[in-house]
């Protein structure tokens, strides 16, 4: 919206943007402090700072990925295309024959290196993209050098104490499949 | 859970799985009929089938994909790699470099042959992995041709009379920085 030059949105039309209703948008923003005005909106930019204080984006992050496959791959290019506050800035493989390949300016690491990597680039943020199978075992390792938060891939479900955001594309496509049958 | 050998699931267990409240979970699932034992659970066969039942996965939808960039190729290897009830059968490229190219056992078509493919496969649900500024013509070609719904990667909002469910990696990582932050 700034970048379209919009000064001022509603809840409502947030609520059109974004799929939650506009009580709940006004109860969540209203939850960290009040900086609406009612009847009017909220001024964008505004609003757009206070969303990054409250996501604490204030200096870029650095995010790991692990599985460096075809999805991986995918991801570490789109991500690193973008100029981002969460930038890919370490990629790991298990296969010997993938480490040390370049991808958007990223030299692929060995599984060997991922705890000094990642407690020297103090990367609390990680991507999983490893077969369901090797999911679990990638995750206790991330979990025992500090990485706090996950995005989650595979299409193994993750048991940790990390904060766990899975993507399953087939879910996703399945729960498609629900709007395209007559009922 | 069937995998797992388990017979019975509760509420609660699938919460804890889904992050969906018990409650939510029991009314959802008793907007559809009772199908559970109080105090007990859900038989996860009778759960699973009935699941299948609500989504209407009765027989292999086919699913087009637009976009056969990194991300679009890493989709198409990912879904034809497993036996899926919702299967990438036709793939499309605005890129001539790209028609014709194999992956995962398809042919990149052009842009101009999507609505003849389409309207023969009788394609109702789609994946846009094109960039952003061509998110929006694309979805109008497809919504033309009859396609339902649409699993839009493009970081472009797309205004549809579609169904259309966005998955935007950048949000996500973004999310997850708001665990990472001491508050």
């Amino acid at each position: 919206m700034l970048r379209d030059g919009i000064d001022i949105v509603s809840s409502a039309e947030l609520s059109r943007a974004t799929g939650i209703s506009s009580e709940q948008i006004r109860k969540d923003l209203a939850y960290f402090g009040a900086f609406g005005t009612r009847g009017v909106g909220y001024s964008t930019d505004v609003l757009a700072e206070r969303i990054r204080d409250i996501l604490g984006l204030y200096a870029p992050i650095p995010v790991a990925l692990v599985g460096v496959g075809n999805l991986g791959t995918a991801l570490v290019r789109h991500n690193r295309s973008q100029n981002q506050m969460t930038r890919i800035t370490a990629i790991f493989d298990h296969d010997p024959n993938k480490v040390g390949l370049e991808i958007a300016g990223l030299t692929v690491m060995s599984m060997e290196q991922l705890p000094t990597v990642v407690r020297e680039q103090q990367i609390k943020v990680a991507i999983l993209a490893v077969p369901a199978e090797a999911a679990e075992h990638v995750a206790d390792q991330l979990e025992k050098v500090g990485v706090k938060a996950v995005l989650n891939f595979s299409q193994a479900k993750i048991n940790s104490s990390m904060v766990v955001h899975n993507i399953d594309l087939t879910v996703e496509l399945q729960t498609l499949a629900y709007y395209i049958n007559p009922r």
